[in-house]
């Protein structure tokens, strides 16, 4: 295990993609890293809008992506080694047409590079799992759209993506959890500081 | 019927992402608009990198998003008037991570907006489609996993998303059709030229 030997805490990184400071996603990422802290536990923040992230993978990454001695450009790397070092990987996001803002999936795309978070089979091309500290992804994310239209008639595509996709690809044996929010554009304050509040307690039971 | 009066030709807005310019997207990408082409219609390209398109929702925009008046930045308007004058839209890109890289993903979430794409009823909050003239969607993608990884591990999430998830909601009475290449790092030349044909003789059957 990756806790402190002392304290038995972990080390959370924290992603968080919302440009609007008063939204509802700041809120929520503000209740996880309370209930991070709350718990004995350290909290990363990574605030992609505030770090003025960009989300676009370059032709110079994309043409030594495949190459096993892959390192990623400097503007990236300081990332990569908050990623690696991380024992909890937690997303907060809002949903747009049913999927993570750009410039989540280009932290996805541009972060979880090979060596670090997989490596490829040079035989089988196989891929493996790196991300070998990680025990935890929770995913904290809400849409406009309800629960029936999200798991029925879409399947909830971005939970399979990230579960499956990534965590399932990059780390072995993480608890995933995702906490959703439906019909957020038909919600009340209070439903919203509920789900606030489930988020905090989530975390804070870590 | 959005053709041309004349010629009967129809307008396809092809969207490309991808960094490389001798890239296997690069070359599906051309083997789309030769075909287009070739059956007498018109191929109107948006190269989102050669574009230096800013895949980020921004906060001005987002907080406006839901006003019934929204309007789009200036350099987003442009964007949008292709879209909207488009009979059918071809959608080039490799999949990372089972998705569309960052700067196509931002794309969705920048130019098809409210007023334009889709409206939201006030009573009830339902989304009512708005891009009357488009009659077809091509997904034209590659990805490294095998058919039986994607299609039954992973479920296809990005078609889920592009199908029901955004022309589902825009359009109505919407062909679609994806043409995905599996394992493309184990591919061979042949199987890259073979998809490349596959590719041009869909839409010059069109």
């Amino acid at each position: 295990m990756a806790q402190d030997p002392v304290t038995g805490g972990r080390r959370f990184l924290v992603v968080h993609a919302h440009p609007l400071a008063d939204s509802l996603a700041a809120a929520l990422r503000d209740a996880a890293i309370d209930g991070i802290v709350t718990a004995g536990h350290e909290a990363d923040l990574v605030d992609l809008y505030a770090d003025g992230f960009d989300p676009c993978l370059s032709g110079r990454e994309r043409a030594v992506f495949a190459k096993p001695d892959y390192e990623p450009p400097p503007e990236i790397a300081g990332y990569c080694g908050r990623l690696a070092s991380a024992d909890g990987l937690v997303l907060v996001f809002p949903q747009w047409w049913f999927g993570m803002p750009a410039i989540l999936k280009g932290f996805i795309d541009r972060v979880f590079v090979p060596g670090l978070a997989f490596a490829v089979d040079p035989g089988t091309r196989a891929l493996e799992p790196r991300l070998a500290r990680l025990r935890s992804c929770h995913v904290v994310t809400t849409t406009n759209s309800s629960w029936r239209i999200t798991e029925l008639y879409m399947r909830n595509p971005v939970r399979r993506q990230i579960r499956n996709g990534i965590v399932g690809i990059c780390g072995e044996r993480v608890t995933f959890r995702m906490l959703s929010m439906y019909g957020l554009d038909r919600a009340t304050r209070e439903q919203c500081e509920g789900f606030i509040t489930k988020v905090r307690r989530e975390f804070s039971g870590l």
